[in-house]
């Protein structure tokens, strides 16, 4: 007689096969059956205050775990966890909501149960359009192949998936799993082929190429192949803002982050002045190209990503990422690794504290980038948090993380929540804007309850400092909140209040030493000041809102 | 020449003109321009923490003035405020949102512009799920008639409506606005005839009628014809629970609130013998029944709402409940007030506190009911703080604000900011738990801002309670803040901890007193005490829970 298991039991199985340890989400009654199921399985629960606080770990866990999840209750939760879901999906984060719902037995009873907005199928087709697969277990025949089919898309695609459980479902008993198992896509051989050859001509004919990697090597775990295709043909090579930290940042041939006229000006000029650019594993987005500021000319540009490859103008499709990769690195001659570039190297980031100088964001993120070791990951809300950070040293895979593409504010705390709880030796370094914190910075009480240990540093500019650069008026104004006295609400961490350089040593020596809690340093900066990059980003953004339509 | 304004000009002549004065959100750089134009207005825009802050805000100020609005950015915003837009809709809440979005120009430019999810129409097709009419204003020479259609629905069907501004086309010209006029929808007179006489017959024979009356009293301004009608009848009235305060609480005829077996005894008593049963403006929903514990039979009943008028098992469609309400006026004998129930007024409200007794949720409420005046408007959230607060006394129309039906945590806090904006003489008195507190209550920075003066009740029980009651779990738990230091946090307000009846006393006195700013006052409560309500619903909650699918 073959194995059973019950709809529940079926979905956390393969979650606890699949690598997820932790599930975040908040508790309601249409979802509380399947709690009890989650609370007497491997898997953690972890309350976050707030659905979009989960929704925000989740999206981290499953960035640098490969695979996340949240889970909340119909409608009230679901819908609070949207904006994150959207993010994931815009991202490409892997993360499955599991949401409960009405059961099917008391939906026939009664047409107004408690929650409903209009229809029993409202939240699932909201869900439908921000997922790549969104399905609803409604009976326990089809259940197990649901799941299968939402969490292989949800793998493949790299984007969240919706299960929704009608709360009379989880205990029915239906077939137990199978082996899991993902089938790897095959490349187009001959297609493959004829990219690789065409590609490998293009650069090898070229005098300056460069190499451009985003947000897909991490998704797709590609870090290590993308180093030894750099190794290989010896190529320079720049990241996107939401790609960053794709490779280490001290290797002699990571030159930085290019954003167009709003990135660094050294490593705009070799990317634009490349006469062959490889961008692998991205779509450019505005921020990415800063804002239409990016001069890339398609003629000497090869674009592959998990979706196509593209070179010139034309098209290949079904060919994988990671197969194009390989067979570059066949199909290239070695280069090795280029001497000039190798004495960058050498150079140590060093900062010399100004003890009696009001702190500004540039300073800031210097004097940090100086402290960075191995043992931190740096998650960034955005606006100057994600600018300002643009330039900081990451020297392992995926140790950066920021919604640099969908931008919502208040990503950076829950995110710290949601990387810290799967990756517990790798201490977060979160900076977030105030207008963010105030937003999302509940989650500090989610920290504390499960003794976690992140360096929050609060950018206290008063108000919403990128828009202020955009089009300012007194919207942009928040209240001066006194984040370095959050212990006190809470009961729970060290609080810090820092105006100058010499004040930001103490407190970031101090944080550093408090293993034991949260540490939280409200960096007071004058409204105006702001990182050069803002300030480009600011005035390009400021001139496309206030030209109206022709 | 006929007048010409702009496209934003045209959206807030109109909003003004229907008496909106106060628009609730979080700015973002899509939305700026129109940010640009309301600061240029008349009316005042009202910067929240969130834009779920800004949606409870909104709908509150909706449920008081009769219209309410709320302008958030593309996604991030739009997504972040649609558990409070559905929330609107579930409850008949005439909510407008008003979202920026790309400029058209733009779109064609780039497909990845910022905070985009899928492509450009997701957010106007996630957000037309949750509203009567959304429109995107994507050309000058649609975009008044398309606001003019979505208010007009907004008004009607007193549910929310949605209206998407690409940011380029806010400052393009277009007409200017005609007289505003919504048209009275007619009742069909034949059927109305027939309905209001069938009714009057029953009532007629009825030895025993009851009126129940619900949301839509509140929604279409008929507490007034409601009063009218109870008086010539001298039938006695209940309320459901989200229609609670349509009438002055302290009428001899009114009972209290009918939540089946969950509710006060006598009042189900009295609503359940009824040989003729006559609801009014309400859809019965799960939490109205007493969670399917009340008995009512159909062939007593009459059941009238806005959409339609059912009596035994039969519908009469195209009726006006106004009309069908003036109709029985005129229909029934005129019988006054009964003398009995007129007893009932004499009855003051006495507490007598036990200073040191540790506080209870009972004794909670019944001193908070000693303590309501006319200048008060009660707010709650949901769990406790609602089922608790279903028994206070409120003496005027639509002085008690709660999501009694979508249930939505958080929703207190940012409803008082609401509702207090439109309604500065009437000071909230905030019932909220701690859990929901969690979630939203940052939007006290926002009361701060706005020099609003709130009495805020946390009922601590350091968890969620109501699901404690269904289906106790560690999940149930949330961290024990010190909500009474809120205001060292804000840098504003005055905290109160509060353990026994004494204390309580002191903090309601000084509460009231301290005009000036919020006070919030943490009320330790055991996490297993709770209302007689709460333990009767979750106990029949916990049954469907637990009971899986056969």
């Amino acid at each position: 007689m073959p194995q059973r298991t019950t709809v529940g039991g079926y979905l956390i199985q393969r979650l606890g096969e699949l690598g997820v340890k932790h599930v975040f989400g908040v508790p309601g009654d249409y979802v509380l059956g399947f709690y009890d199921q989650l609370v007497a399985s491997p898997l953690e629960v972890i309350g976050t205050c707030t659905e979009l606080g989960a929704g925000f770990a989740a999206d981290a866990y499953a960035r640098v775990n490969g695979l996340g999840a949240v889970c909340i209750t119909y409608c009230v939760g679901g819908f609070n966890a949207l904006n994150a879901v959207a993010g994931a999906y815009a991202e490409k984060s892997p993360l499955i909501i599991i949401s409960g719902a009405p059961g099917m037995g008391e939906r026939e009873r009664s047409p107004f149960l408690h929650h409903k907005v209009r229809d029993f199928n409202t939240q699932r087709l909201i869900f439908e359009r921000v997922t790549v697969a969104a399905v609803a277990l409604e009976n326990a025949d089809d259940a197990p192949a649901q799941i299968d089919y939402a969490l292989d898309a949800c793998l493949r695609q790299k984007r969240p998936v919706y299960i929704e459980i009608p709360r009379d479902m989880t205990t029915v008993p239906c077939a137990a799993p199978k082996p899991w198992k993902t089938d790897r896509v095959k490349s187009d051989a001959a297609a493959l082929k004829e990219a690789v050859h065409e590609a490998a001509e293009m650069l090898r004919k070229a005098k300056r190429p460069v190499i451009m990697g985003g947000v897909e090597i991490h998704r797709f775990g590609l870090q290590n192949l993308l180093v030894k295709l750099v190794e290989h043909s010896g190529m320079p090579i720049a990241s996107t803002l939401l790609g960053k930290s794709m490779m280490e940042e001290d290797h002699p041939q990571y030159i930085g982050v290019y954003e167009g006229a709003m990135g660094r000006d050294d490593v705009r000029k070799i990317v634009e002045r490349a006469d062959c650019l490889m961008i692998l594993g991205t779509f450019l987005t505005d921020i990415d190209l800063g804002i239409f500021t990016a001069k890339l000319d398609p003629a000497k540009t090869i674009n592959a990503s998990a979706e196509r490859i593209a070179i010139k103008r034309h098209v290949y499709e079904d060919i994988q990422l990671k197969d194009f990769m390989e067979g570059l690195i066949g199909a290239l001659p070695k280069k090795g690794r280029s001497p000039k570039a190798r004495a960058k190297k050498q150079k140590e980031i060093v900062f010399k504290s100004k003890p009696n100088n009001p702190t500004t964001v540039r300073r800031l993120f210097e004097r940090v980038d100086a402290m960075l070791s191995d043992d931190h990951i740096v998650i960034c809300d955005i606006g100057d948090s994600l600018f300002g950070a643009a330039d900081l040293t990451i020297r392992k895979h995926t140790e950066f993380l920021s919604p640099a593409y969908y931008t919502s504010m208040g990503f950076a705390v829950p995110a710290a929540l949601g990387a810290h709880m799967n990756k517990r030796k790798l201490r977060p370094v979160v900076f977030v804007g105030d207008g963010a914190f105030q937003m999302t910075g509940q989650e500090l009480s989610t920290i504390v309850r499960n003794s976690l240990n992140p360096i929050v540093i609060v950018l206290n500019n008063k108000g919403y400092s990128t828009e202020r650069f955009i089009d300012d008026g007194p919207y942009n104004d928040v209240l001066n909140w006194h984040y370095h006295r959050m212990p006190e609400l809470l009961g729970a961490g060290m609080g810090f209040e820092v105006r100058t350089e010499g004040e930001l040593d103490a407190a970031l020596n101090h944080a550093t030493e408090n293993v034991k809690s949260y540490s939280i340093i409200n960096v007071h900066l004058d409204p105006y000041d702001s990182s050069r990059a803002m300030e480009r980003l600011g005035q390009r953004l400021g001139k496309s809102i206030k030209k109206p339509k022709a």
